[in-house]
């Protein structure tokens, strides 16, 4: 049985997990125009857990970083705010998706030695 | 062209994926005693990106958090310290597994529709 400590440490090493990872999940919704409620509810309709708290922050660390742009829609019943990838941002998920995919196979392959 | 800030910018969110993962792929090196230089020589080997200043930290880390053994095995050429998952630290392993094969299905998934 693990006891509390156990436990919480576990939480602790899959936040990070997945923390790196979610900036990959986040961007591959922006390659078209997308507000912040959709991207949550289509990224937990997938399996991948992210709330608002993790979200907007990360929306907004990728703007800094100029690889998304947005804009605010009014036409829409409820006003809200668009993002969507630029260029450069485009470019940047190319990268990460190449480095997602060595990584995942070097991971998978570490990983079966242990099975 | 990518100009020096975007690199600079990949290279980081790059360094955050990495992260995420190097705990998962040191454990799986930890199932056997083993001492750190020859874990570094077996991960770089097979394609995993791992420097000392990042592994012996963190095997500091899982030992304060309990999961792992150590000790000093003076009987070698050169006294070394040589690190093993405790019964604690086998269970986590397996726990951080399923949560990385569960990640990998729906992160393939999602990045698979942008393709």
């Amino acid at each position: 049985m693990m006891n509390e400590k156990t436990t919480q440490t576990i939480e602790k090493l899959k936040q990070e997990m997945r923390r790196g990872i979610i900036v990959v999940a986040v961007m591959s919704r922006l390659q078209q125009s997308q507000y912040g409620y959709a991207m949550l509810k289509n990224l937990n309709d997938r399996g991948f857990d992210i709330g608002q708290d993790t979200l907007y922050p990360l929306l907004r660390r990728l703007e800094e970083q100029e690889l998304l742009e947005s804009e605010w829609r009014v036409d829409d019943p409820r006003p809200r705010r668009y993002y969507r990838l630029n260029q450069t941002g485009r470019e940047v998920f190319k990268d990460l998706k190449t480095e997602w995919n060595d990584m995942e196979k070097v991971i998978r392959r570490i990983i079966n030695e242990t099975e």
